[in-house]
């Protein structure tokens, strides 16, 4: 019989399953989960496909860690402490050095996020990976993107910008002559980090939260619109890291903090009082009214796939 | 701003994400449900790629249809209680009419199976849909292929071949002069049925479970070796429907049966005892060992993805 589809699950997938939650992992029809008590289930879905959401010189290691990352990001957003992952993966062919390949980035950022992989599914087809996560938080405390009240500020974790020009440097659009901070923002394309530690402290305090994955204006625009509230962003205070400023200008690093995407880290709105998180900065404001504003507009808004 | 992939999905699959587990639907950066106290959680993903799944030929109503019962068939086998799904579509490019069949033949899908469609993602790329499902059962009900003991009975739902009989026709590899024969079996073809009461029922009786998508001996195949036994499946037991054994040769209708994929039907093995539930026949026996055996080898077993 011949069953390579079934050899090449077994062969790199199965026995990652392990965790708390998992009552049953890969190889049967579906796999079966505990949910802590008490609690509510987080479940989203992720789609990349070669040469729309990630370059053909992307390598397997790669497509899959920022998949996986780049769908526990939206478990991140949510507050989720992480349960599961399934993976759908349609492959134009078997090549001997891919999936191996493949396989190793997705089992370290399974690792990383502590995601346990209990299922999914092989396909032959052009190259796309559906990355499906699970999580888990108290009843009431989950965040969403419609909670931002006028008054509270907006927040941003980490730094913004790196990923659109690791990007760029990636498609040799790009040319940074210090090779470390290169190799850092392609690294922080090629390999982004969820925030789901951040996100589990947040629920109990953010009023709205998102994590950005088409840009800072488009995904501010999104909470915007949920909460009903107009946001102002000021563009003189967003992150900025060392590589990106060393490696161009001001106006080219701001733009790409405000409309690269794929930076996956959180945006999110806090009341007043609370304390702004370590590693956080404050970029703006919640006010009465709709839609998005900014001292600054750049070239490209958002990301868009039925636009480009 | 370019929100043009926002609106698709705004405008075709938000506002169905009504039923009793979904605390937060489609629209935020994630999904919540609720578990039923006691209950684990199932869940699964199936990816259909077009020209590997299913023909270019087929209507997007069709398309959408199957997807969804492919996927939630492998909650049926587990004895699953429906709970919601996620879509992931991959559009090669936005035709005025398809989504809007593709639309209404998921809506009737989940109409019928009671999946709430809580999440998904629309991406640019070569069509292919992939489709997650999750359902729950009591902590300690959930059957799998593991259970089979030596003395069960084989065991299927309704009826099989039928639908691999409606993709010969589909493809033009087989004329049936009789128009509602040819109708009844081109339809189990492309509106296939979860047997997701059955399922339930079955939960409290059944040893193992798995639902007929690669073909009965393969899938026969996957209970043999996750249970540790041997099954004997004797072909002059298979149920074959009268448009099948009109529109072909007995020997044809049988190697169908025995090997043709996508019936969706349920194949479960009960001890001694259980009675048989209705619309469903015994087709054989298992017994200490391992390995399938049939009084007829049919032509191909089986269906693989990778070694077409």
């Amino acid at each position: 019989m011949p069953d390579s589809e079934f050899a090449l699950i077994r062969d790199y997938f199965m026995g990652w399953g392990e965790g708390p939650a998992v009552r049953l992992g890969i190889g049967d029809d579906a796999a079966a989960l505990s949910v802590p008590e008490g609690h509510v289930l987080q479940i989203s879905t992720d789609t990349a496909v070669e040469g729309v959401h990630f370059l053909p010189t992307l390598a397997p290691a790669e497509v899959a860690y920022r998949s996986l990352m780049a769908a526990a990001s939206d478990l991140a957003a949510m507050g989720a402490s992480p349960l599961a992952c399934l993976l759908s993966l349609t492959l134009p062919e078997v090549e001997s050095n891919w999936l191996p390949a493949f396989s190793r980035g997705l089992y370290e950022a399974t690792a990383h996020t502590e995601l346990s992989l209990v299922g999914g599914d092989t396909t032959r087809g052009p190259l796309s990976v559906t990355v499906t996560v699970l999580g888990s938080t108290p009843a009431t405390q989950f965040m969403t993107r419609a909670g931002a009240q006028p008054g509270d500020r907006l927040c941003v974790s980490g730094q913004l910008g790196d990923a659109a020009a690791g990007l760029a440097i990636s498609a040799k659009e790009l040319t940074v002559d210090d090779a470390r901070n290169a190799d850092l923002l392609v690294t922080r394309y090629e390999r982004p980090t969820a925030r789901l530690i951040l996100g589990q402290a947040l629920r109990e305090c953010a009023t709205a939260c998102i994590d950005i994955s088409d840009g800072l204006l488009a995904d501010a625009g999104h909470v915007a619109a949920a909460s009903g509230v107009a946001i102002h962003i000021d563009s003189t205070l967003l992150p900025l890291s060392e590589a990106l400023c060393a490696s161009v200008a001001l106006p080219q690093a701001q733009d790409w903090a405000l409309a690269g995407g794929d930076d996956y880290e959180l945006l999110f709105t806090l009341p007043g009082k609370v304390p702004l998180p370590e590693g956080c900065t404050e970029i703006g404001r919640v006010h009465a009214g709709g839609g998005i504003s900014c001292d600054r507009t750049p070239e490209c808004i958002g990301y868009d796939h039925f636009a480009r």
